[in-house]
């Protein structure tokens, strides 16, 4: 296995070698004229100077919990957290690196044809992609790799568990300041620069007078590339140490323990080298359809996956061996078919997202249709649709469950999870060419470049809003997937604890605790993990309504004391747009992200005092079902809501009821303006709150374990 | 007991003497001029029409119902399925129509004082309050009388409890149907109303030129006043009904059973007469505050039912009496501090409601101010307190779970949630006063009644919105701590049909089925409950849309066709509007309402055809959490977030940040119109559709049970 294990590390440094390949095959194209590279060069230095004060914050944040973790479980797990935290914080802030390099190339290509610009913006996404996902398997696969051979530990060792779900811990932390950080950045400065230049100054989109317009293009780096990149790393880091805990609890003392543990690893290997295959597969065909360009590489990496992990199940699992997990018996071949099911699920959720955001399709026309009789209308139809995108994608979890669990029980499901992941290179490659074409939009913009350059852009960026939601999606349909995962890495963490009780004498009084929907606290935890996603998404929003007034008193400030600015013969100061967000940002991000990190420990001290250990035990272990439960409604309904309301906006400006400057229109900006905050910030960052609080369950078993002994 | 339940179903008959009183000392007073006169007759013509037409489809869809319970389950229950729905469609009714006599009476009173206006409007909504509960009362007494008593049942025998759900599901039935029908009804003309006249024709609210002015007063009318009093008969009906049939299963064979049995009947009368005497304490102090007035009545009503609750647990129950129910062991000196948690609880959801929704406090006038930058933020602050405004209400629910199941376990519970359905007399009478009001106010601007008239029934309207609010609060809240109640008696059921298996052939290869968390089966019956909310509250809104959207097609197309209304040379016609709003109602209630009607049977055979009877049990039985676990936050969330919206309005209309005519104001519009449908479709319809759900999974049982006999 340990040959395996090298050649696994292997197909993780060759997505690092992609990423520099992509990174000069960027590089090397024409950054523009000199207007297009100054403005660029704005954006880079606000993009740096915000993600630098971002991962100086957390930095701070980081070495507290490393001295925390190290005190309470031991060096080993505390460096799992170090190395989960700094490779996520790595992958988004090389991925803002490139973005902001590339959008002004992009901007460049895209005066000569649809088809280079597409080129450009989506090798620049591929960076960030291949690198998520490359990192997360590196970052897994060495840690592995040291503790069980290096430092001789046993792989089902308590400290080999720690350190890998300590390691998730450090990527859910970074992602959830990330994505609430760069959510609130990005979308205080569009909301704020929406209200004050559209709105009151009646100048377009990316003006370049309105001074608030750099901070809006620096957002979609640090937000929607950065923040983004984060939260799919914490995704695919936790969903594969979940799968390799819950093998290590299985195939305990069993020969296939460490194959079980490293075949999800294997996975993840495979599927980095089919969706590196598969970027060059983007290709537009006659008809330019952008979407048209990106299924090809969807269903190439697709089939090649399909291919691929034959093979690799085969080798490592072995088809006909049998095997037994907890109640479930089956096979090599059930796993591989449950890594079918992943795929499925994936493909079944990014055709869905497209159906409810794509432009093509009935529920973003029903928004736009409605635009035309007011705000009010355009707002109600939009949040209709918001409601209804949950059912599907629900529904199509809920066959995956289905599924995968008649084939090999949960640990199928967490085989069938972890296929789904391991896509993550190609799918974070699809959206964050998103950023990078809207950014490309704004510098056209401001730069004064054809009409048609813009053009262009905006039909890539109709697109990234639905690639965007995809990945949303996605990340969130995962963790409804993974949510039985985590919660019987819990119960069965429980269980060992309860059993070996004069080992962890803290456990000895605690009995069998149940999770049965009769027991009250059960109902409670489901109660208490249900109104985080609510409170927390009402948090994020109000967050982004306060940044995104701070933003217009700036810009209104500035007009009135520069009114040559209207005119266009003084320059406006972005930089003070820019440090304000990223003083708003940071301040805002700090409370709702302690939110999950605290209640499981708060929920769990509580419930302890009034009613027991017991009782304690249950609540929480129905807490991280609660969250999931709520939060994948919430979390699907505001992405794909805002991705609805974002696309509807666009196909009016295409011309539709009455285009551009119409009543229709203005509702649709509306609209756009609510979805904002919805889909950029608290929809999101619903995903990594979720995996938090099941972590920090996890986390705070190992503690009361630990300090027992 | 016969003794006692005869002084039960006296205290049901007072209610309905009161409402007689109070009938007659409404229709005393002065009807006001003719102009008055004329528009409320078209006002009562419209909602009579529409409350027919309405009750006959139901009727005949209960017809239908009626036949196939009979068929499945025999003659008893059927009856107890008609005495259900019929009951509760006469509460809705004479409310209705004591509701249109009393709007002109109170416009007339308004002009004298805010108390003489205050006083006719209190007295009305006290009628529909006291009907709810009396009619309710009495319903479960009688039937449960007649089947005990007349027809020599035992109490805990499958006929009396079969019977007593049929008359939860018929109440329900109604409920969804005259909530979801009289919400589009109400909510299509307000929203199509608005845009065409405020925001295109430039004419305000109740503007008699408005041809949709009479559609949007029949909708208060048979909106907020017949559908909210449905809601209410079905949430104390099936609450009282589960509690009884609790106590059928934990003391069955046991001397206390017919007791227990009776008990909660007990706890329905005392608080009929106590919510009967509070109503007599609405006075208006020298600050003249509104809320102040209604506050005094819900203080006395506690008070006196504190009191009160003493007696009747003593004589039924015995304080110092030995209780075991299931693994917890009280006495009556518990329960009755479980009634005391059930108060508790009702007042604090009162208090978090007025805190949410009040224009007194930080989050309407949040809303308000951000009304200021425009209708985006307006919408995102909205947005946010309404996801901000389930927080505190669900920590209340739960810290009554706790304490009442440490008191007295799940009957514990179950006691709590019936004493604060018992006080469903004062809180309907508390909101019923609202659409009165509202009418008032669109009388008096028809009618071109001096200003300050439509500024008294102005600040009348703003409590009102505030206290329908907490009447929704405050249903779905109780339906929040009643889930598990729900869920227990679905599960008793179950073990009893299981463990009874040679009379019960259906249930013999069933085995044990397993409600633990575990079990995949769960977490999707879990994630299918919870998509039902989202679903359900998608569809709800698209149907206002589209009833709101063929209002604004008619009333353009009368302006156009009778150019003289806008001059006010012709009369609009206002019977057109009606009729067609009438006819959209209608045909949009009836898909959402089947959804949970259908819902439990469909997963039932579906999964029963995928993994057998035993998963299939589960997912059915974790769906009816997992209904309850979104639909609280979902309901709360759009309740109060709508109630916010409007009273933002209010609070701009009062002259703040602009008053009437501003930016502000038209920003505030846009979230009032927004909110609409969120707080009086969407929103109160959730509450409804969880009991459903559940109430079919209890009859799928009894039908499974009964036929395989």
């Amino acid at each position: 296995m340990n040959q395996a294990l090298w050649l696994i590390i292997a197909c993780g440094a060759l997505s690092i070698v992609y990423g520099v390949w992509a990174i000069q095959s960027v590089m090397a194209s024409d950054a523009g004229n000199e207007r297009m590279r100054e403005i660029a060069g704005a954006i880079q230095e606000g993009a740096q100077a915000y993600l630098t004060r971002q991962y100086t914050t957390i930095a701070i944040a980081g070495v507290v919990i490393f001295i925390i973790v190290a005190l309470l479980l031991g060096l080993p797990v505390a460096v799992g957290f170090a190395v989960g935290a700094v490779l996520s914080g790595a992958a988004g802030f090389t991925g803002m690196l490139v973005s902001v390099r590339a959008n002004v190339r992009t901007a460049q290509a895209a005066s000569n044809s649809l088809a280079a610009g597409l080129s450009i913006a989506f090798r620049s996404g591929a960076v960030t992609g291949m690198l998520v996902a490359g990192l997360a398997l590196l970052a897994v696969s060495v840690y592995f790799l040291v503790l069980t051979r290096y430092m001789g530990l046993e792989p089902s060792s308590r400290t080999v568990i720690d350190a890998l779900v300590a390691l998730g811990f450090g990527a859910s932390l970074i992602s959830i300041f990330a994505r609430l950080g760069g959510g609130i950045f990005t979308k205080g400065a569009d909301v704020g620069g929406d209200l004050v230049g559209k709105v009151e100054a009646g100048i377009p989109e990316d003006d370049p007078r309105n001074p608030a317009t750099i901070a809006d293009n620096v957002g979609d780096n640090v937000g929607d590339c950065a923040g983004m990149a984060a939260d799919l790393f914490e995704t695919y880091a936790v969903t594969v140490v979940a799968t390799m805990v819950l093998a290590s609890i299985y195939f305990s003392g069993a020969e296939l323990l460490m194959p079980m543990m490293v075949y999800p690893l294997a996975i993840g290997a495979v599927c980095v080298i089919t969706s590196i295959a598969g970027t060059f597969f983007v290709r537009l065909g006659a008809s330019q359809s952008i979407m048209g360009a990106l299924y090809k590489a969807v269903i190439a990496t697709g089939i090649l996956s399909l291919i691929g992990l034959w093979p690799v199940t085969a080798l490592i699992v072995g088809m006909d061996t049998p095997l037994t997990a907890g109640e479930a018996s089956f096979t090599g071949w059930s796993l591989y078919l449950c890594g079918i099911v992943g795929l499925a699920v994936t493909a079944l959720i990014i055709v869905i997202t497209e159906y409810y955001t794509g432009t093509n399709f009935r529920p973003v026309r029903s928004v736009a249709s409605a635009s035309i009789t007011g705000h009010g209308t355009n707002v109600i139809q939009g949040l209709a649709i918001s409601l209804e995108a949950t059912a599907l994608p629900a529904l199509v979890i809920i066959a995956g469950i289905v599924v995968a669990n008649g084939l090999a029980g949960l640990f199928g499901i967490a085989i069938a999870v972890t296929t789904m992941l391991a896509l993550a290179g190609l799918v974070v490659a699809l959206d964050a060419f998103g950023p990078v074409t809207d950014n490309a939009g704004g510098i056209a913009e401001m730069a004064d470049l054809p009409e048609d350059v813009r053009n262009t852009t905006d039909a890539l960026d109709a697109v990234g809003n639905t690639t965007k939601a995809v990945t949303k999606g996605y990340a969130i349909g995962s963790a409804g997937l993974g949510a039985l995962v985590l919660f019987a890495a819990y119960t069965e963490d429980l269980k060992f604890f309860t059993a070996n009780a004069e080992a962890f004498p803290y456990f000895a009084d605690v009995g069998e605790v149940t999770f049965a929907l009769s027991n009250p606290y059960v109902v409670v935890g489901l109660f208490l993990g249900g109104l985080l996603p609510f409170l927390f998404g009402g948090i994020a929003m109000t967050a982004v309504g306060r940044a995104g007034g701070k933003i217009v008193e700036e810009v209104r400030r500035q007009f009135k004391e520069k009114p040559g600015i209207m005119e266009g013969k003084e320059r406006p100061d972005y930089t003070r747009a820019v440090d304000l967000l990223t003083r708003a940002a940071i301040k805002e991000m700090i409370v709702p992200s302690m939110l999950p990190v605290l209640s499981p420990i708060v929920v769990y001290f509580v419930v302890d005092l009034i009613a027991g250990k017991n009782a304690a035990f249950s609540t929480v272990g129905a807490m991280l079902l609660g969250v999931i439960v709520t939060g994948l409604f919430v979390a699907i309904s505001m992405t794909a809501g805002g991705g609805a309301w974002d696309n509807a906006k666009k196909y009016i400006e295409d011309g539709n009821y009455g285009g551009k400057g119409s009543e229709a229109h203005k509702a649709a900006v509306t609209g756009d303006t609510v979805g904002d905050p919805y889909k950029d910030t608290a929809g999101p960052a619903v995903n990594p709150m979720i995996k938090i609080t099941n972590i920090v369950a996890l986390l705070l078993l190992a503690v009361l374990a630990h300090n027992s002994m």
